[in-house]
């Protein structure tokens, strides 16, 4: 059984989660290259994972290779497992609980793709949805607090896997990382009365010089403090504080932003390790004034290294407006 | 110049410095090797560094290759330079201000050895020693808030060159990881009395199953919370809040565990990347009864993907209690 354990000084969450060593990967660690051998993503090989929570039927040219074209499953190796209610335990000066949480990987595609870059709008659109269908059935349990969408795609960036996929954990906390937006959302929304991504917003449309891309709903922009080189953001421009209470038109137009900006990022970079993530609203309230959806790419070109660990300050050698001009300049 | 930029929503600083893409590593990127070609560090290739700001003589066997035994040297593609004072500017709904600070490489030996654990006890101390006597120096500018010393050693914890070598970067403020430390460690002080680190010291010592070694005056241990598989701290068993008030007999000890504890992880692990960094209580106070100056060891066998940048929640599949073991057990 998964655990959680805090840091007894500092606000830190870790999950020990010893049977995840058990994942093929670990034995591939000296030669640091993804797993090869059969795919469990693959179609055919669906027998290799546990039964999917969600099937999108195939409706297109993938209907060749399987009956389906997205697939989210259990993940064999979980990191969170759901099993009982969240119980907190403090033996002596350190806290545990029981490692409870949901945690789902999303199949981006039947066939054995290894950059999301590869796959076509219509496809990016089904994942999309996907992504929000989770999510929507995992808030009906009153016992997650939130809910994180991620990707590793690579083995610089974590993946164990090269088959396309993203993943999902829903936890009984909100984590840390998402804490600190919200909270630095509120304050700046008591003292302004304004949402601070809208103004991000505002700020990035009328500077113009961080922007990769843009359309009705959304931006695409190098934020001003990128923690890593090529980092990109994707920020709805209308203020909605959770990802999945966007409208059918809204998913089309982001997997149509979102594949543009990854074949940006690949091109310019080379076949590139990235994350990505989604940080959304807790689950606890519908929707608030001051908390803003994004989504968050963190392409991996550079290591992160002991300053960084012991700082928590990030030094980056490409500046976000260089970043920004060469991806919007590419001719595609 | 480098200049820091901060998140405008949550408490995360960035240092912009594009001269740093000038450092050969950026052209290895595709390969993600260390450079080759002539040493900068090494014995002979002095006039390829900037000028020392500290020189220990040889007194031992290294006399025969050089004429220093630790070198410490201004970093010549700096993250922050020392030029003026810190202005903070708020542009619209950003903050910047200038890259403001020292940073220095500690040249450890004046052969090209790449293992810091190759290195005999001897030379542990004069490095540690070097370490001290540059933080005393530094700490005399009262522009410099807070000192961080780091290792990063193999491509995978961010080192560029592979000679055996540490940093050193002084700042005008205290950086996040820091500051959150010293106020958990204050707010514990307030609630008990007492310090966290020292019931830190007396909770290991009593459980023992996470400790490595253990001398007079220091434990090995691998923390309760670990982020990482092998991750391993060093603390002072006395109170002290910083480590450059230690007396000669302290860093003579110091040297003789963490070379033990470094051969150990080597052994253990295989030829290793590593990051260590050494946290000191901020220079503004001399210091406290609740902050303790400490050593991290984070081994880099494992990458931090998607959800460690999403959620700041770390999923490790080692348990430290089983790490602990195994380093414990080691006969060497």
């Amino acid at each position: 059984m998964p655990e959680f354990r805090k840091d007894p000084v500092v606000d830190r969450w870790v999950i020990l989660a010893t049977d995840r060593a058990k994942r093929p990967q670990q034995d591939a660690r000296e030669k640091s290259d993804l797993v090869m051998g059969p795919c469990p993503f693959c179609a055919g090989n669906e027998a290799m994972t546990p039964p999917a929570v969600l099937t999108y039927d195939s409706d297109g040219p993938q209907s060749k290779i399987a009956t389906w074209s997205v697939r989210v499953v259990p993940n064999k190796y979980p990191a969170v497992t759901d099993a009982g209610g969240w119980m907190e335990q403090s033996n002596t000066i350190y806290q545990t609980a029981a490692g409870l949480g949901a945690h789902e990987v999303v199949i981006e595609a039947p066939e054995h793709v290894v950059s999301m870059a590869m796959l076509d709008e219509n496809q990016f659109e089904r994942i999309l949805n996907a992504y929000r269908d989770r999510i929507m059935q995992l808030q009906t349990d009153s016992r997650w607090r939130s809910t994180l969408i991620y990707k590793n795609q690579g083995a610089d960036a974590g993946a164990t896997l090269e088959h396309v996929h993203s993943q999902l954990i829903a936890l009984p906390l909100v984590p840390k990382a998402l804490q600190e937006e919200v909270e630095g959302a509120k304050n700046y929304h008591a003292r302004t009365g304004s949402c601070i991504y809208c103004a991000v917003v505002d700020e990035e449309i009328r500077a113009g010089s961080r922007i990769v891309a843009e359309s009705g709903r959304f931006i695409v922009f190098c934020p001003h403090a990128s923690r890593f080189p090529y980092e990109t953001w994707i920020l709805p421009k209308q203020h909605a504080s959770r990802f999945d209470s966007g409208s059918a038109e809204d998913y089309r137009d982001l997997a149509r932003l979102l594949r543009d900006t990854l074949v940006r990022l690949e091109r310019s970079l080379g076949n590139l390790s990235l994350n990505y993530l989604i940080h959304s609203n807790p689950s606890d309230e519908i929707a608030t004034d001051y908390y803003h959806w994004h989504l968050e790419i963190l392409p991996k070109v550079s290591k992160v290294g002991g300053f960084e660990w012991g700082s928590g300050i990030y030094i980056n050698s490409v500046a976000p407006e260089h970043a920004a001009r060469h991806l919007r300049d590419l001719r595609l």
